[in-house]
């Protein structure tokens, strides 16, 4: 391919993708593939010939599409949603044609101070404590692995770096039952061992009981235990419960322990002055994560990382091979030490054009929009008598489930509420996941799609009030 | 932005990403901003209101393109390459507008499914063994430090992840000194500490010598130490050295530890049946690593990981909340568990798009391609009086030096070429980074760029006569 067929090909690519967008009601949400469909379309062994562009498109078409769940669909209300958005492909294009690599600022100085000051952007945005510096992580997953290793090498004095765990480590982490699972993995990586991981009760709106936490931290105190970080959450991701940050961080400062808060998705909410108050006592945290992929209408991935000291972060990152050193070192950012991986993205472009294109204002009013329709979907749910409401709604997440005829039975509503929700996903017409809360089956339905309008999550409550009617009807009750 | 607005944006972004391939040669190769240039014309908060793509575009050429190092520039020849391609950029769009997260099967089945299908078209492509199994990390740094876990956990029957270190773990890791930084990297975060990191010596070639790895390991079993995993290179960073992969593979194998083998520049000659001797002994392999986001045309992310024992890797970092819990668990790949981030991208849409348009021969051309370039300017230094080659050629890299009059004062001489360096980058006619190999300061100058032609080595090597002459005349010396 030279760059004039290049250039032909892009603009037909600009059209498929404006097609795709056009017309993505068409599609079923949930992709109805079964297991093994889509490779066993594939040949086993690849091309020796260079292909056509026109023949791979075909293939495309055919072989892959059925088997895309449409994440894009406003008729997604699973999981959390990794949103995209006009402005954020547009970025993600030229993204993909500047090939940048910004492991170090000399290798893209526009991607380092881009970074810099969009981070500065979102704190401000947010209402984040003004002494907070922000980098872009790929995933809260890597956010919340370097919150626990920099708190690690905090509490051991940069010890475990360098000489590794000694046999005086005890080292125990703490977050409450309903913690997002990346937590448990990052205690995993980092050495800490799965049994010291604290999970503390929660109340009845699933958030974390304080005093059962300072409980914990004495009882471990006592037993030799060395306590190092709290994983608070602003939004778990059952229930978008909230835990109480401010006597968390309170409790973390009294006893000199690192206090990660993760807010990966509901964080994004705190750009609204009336949400605002959800970050109170964030001035206690050392670290916070939130995800502008989830519902900033920025594509995966995109997760926004705040420490309160980078020099901590930076030590406990960091390597200096001769083939990266520079003459900027110290007068810059050089991203590489700031996690994981050396090879970094342009992720800030696409922050950049988001936040521009849509305007503060812009994002304040999808927001709102997304919040009340899970008000208008909480409101049908509690006048129903068929349904109940399983836990408060604070963000754009509704969690309910169905009881027809006021059934006592747990397992009976477990059965039929799986029953329910897997009849909704086969339909193809929207796409619901669920959790359990208190060991009930709970479907979990989010209204925080990039374009989803008060027609679809009407469309989506009349489609559950009809299956759950044909269940009724088909006796299985 | 309304759908018919993305459109005309989408088409008006084809033709100046097109624009660009087709002028890249005209912007200065390395960035020539300063410290600070790009960020204080960034305003310092963000907009209240909605800007129109007219004003964001405008802005991204007058503040961020001055700030770019042109890494799709066929006159970077620094580090290794991050290259792009047409077919990559393509693809690359379109994985931006689907927009998909590919966690577990039922979230992407084209995504999980594809991706299975490409690593076994990557595996064929570089006759790796065949009972291994792919998945694509982001980088070489999350495939290391999966490789690091994996072997961490057989090593301790997966009491680390349960208990944590404690006092009776002793262990040791072992590579060469001429490794790859993000080694010792995974050896702080996975809690081996960077003292337990053993730097065995490298030959006059910068290989490893396997009978100093023996006698290590030797001495730390002695000691009561556990030697958990070796770290063989193909194609070391500084000269892209090759260890003796076969002889490290029968130590490893009769001691029984785990072998990682980072090939993440040169793997990708592999596909060349003429290099393919340099997989001798991978069958002794554990784990894999190669980066088809190095020097096969495809963006960057995507590093290609291989593992003898899928259930080792996933058992390391399986995780499994119930709102993760599908009922196709179990006959699909849920790539969650095969690393780090819980999120993924659909990136084997790239690696798919890329091997097809190329077809392996186009790839086979190319590779070939950039190592007769190599071999070209290795000859010229070669017969030239002024600059001394300082490693072998093996791929397509070549580690010289200027050597003015036969100077031998090291220092004097380390000072000339970092001279040399600053004078050839600051041209912006081409870009090209150093390492010390002995302690001498060297020039690296890589042929790997996806559009690299001999014009553009000759230049090169024609500028940097030119330079060294002007240094020369300028009494410097």
């Amino acid at each position: 391919m030279n760059v004039n067929e290049f250039r032909a090909e892009a603009h037909k690519m600009a059209d498929r993708i404006a097609d795709y967008y056009e017309n993505i009601s068409e599609y079923p949400v949930k992709s109805q593939v079964m297991p093994g469909e889509i490779i066993a379309q594939l040949p086993v062994s690849p091309p020796e010939h260079p292909e056509s562009m026109t023949n791979i498109m075909a293939d495309f078409e055919r072989i892959i599409m059925p088997g895309i769940t449409h994440w894009q669909s406003p008729a997604f209300h699973a999981f959390f949603p990794a949103n995209s958005s006009y402005p954020s492909v547009l970025a993600e294009m030229l993204t993909a044609a500047l090939g940048q690599q910004g492991m170090i600022w000399e290798t893209s100085p526009a991607a380092a101070e881009l970074e810099e000051r969009v981070m500065e952007w979102l704190r401000e945005m947010c209402g984040l404590p003004s002494n907070w510096t922000g980098v872009i992580q790929d995933t809260a997953s890597a956010s919340t692995l370097a919150a626990l290793l920099t708190a690690r090498e905090k509490a051991t004095g940069f010890r475990i770096n360098e000489e590794g765990f000694t046999s005086s480590d005890k080292l125990r982490i703490y977050c409450s039952t309903e913690t997002h699972s990346s937590i448990e993995k990052a205690v995993k990586i980092a050495g800490f061992g799965r049994k010291n991981l604290v999970k503390i009760a929660v109340d009845q709106d699933f958030a974390l009981i304080p005093e059962e936490l300072e409980k914990a931290i004495m009882k471990d105190k006592n037993a030799g235990f060395l306590p190092v970080c709290v994983i608070g959450s602003i939004g778990t991701t059952g229930s978008t419960a909230v835990d109480p940050i401010e006597k968390i961080g309170k409790i973390c400062s009294a006893y000199g322990i690192w206090f990660h808060v993760d807010a990966a998705f509901s964080g994004t909410a705190l750009i609204l002055p009336e949400m605002h108050h959800f970050a109170n006592g964030l001035e206690y945290a050392d670290s916070y994560v939130f995800n502008p992929h989830k519902w900033m209408f920025t594509n995966f991935d995109a997760s926004a990382y705040f420490v309160r000291d980078p020099e901590m972060l930076i030590r406990t990152f960091e390597i200096l091979p001769e083939y990266l050193k520079t003459k900027t070192r110290g007068q810059v950012n050089d991203y590489r030490d700031w996690g994981v991986a050396l090879g970094r993205r342009f992720r800030a472009l696409k922050l950049w054009f988001v936040i521009r294109s849509f305007g503060v204002d812009g994002i304040k009013e999808k927001l709102r929009k997304h919040i009340s329709l899970a008000q208008w979907l909480a409101g049908k749910v509690l006048k129903s008598e068929e349904f109940e409401l399983m836990a408060p709604v604070t963000f754009s997440l509704v969690c309910f489930r169905w009881r027809p005829g006021g059934i006592d039975d747990e397992e009976k509503l477990n059965e039929l509420n799986q029953r329910l929700l897997n009849d909704l996903n086969a339909s193809g017409k929207l796409y619901l996941t669920h959790t359990k809360l208190n060991g009930k089956y709970v479907l979990r339905m989010v209204s925080a799609q990039t374009y989803v309008e008060m027609e679809h999550i009407e469309a989506a409550w009349k489609l559950i009030g009809e299956m759950a009617e044909k269940i009724n009807l088909s006796g299985i009750r």
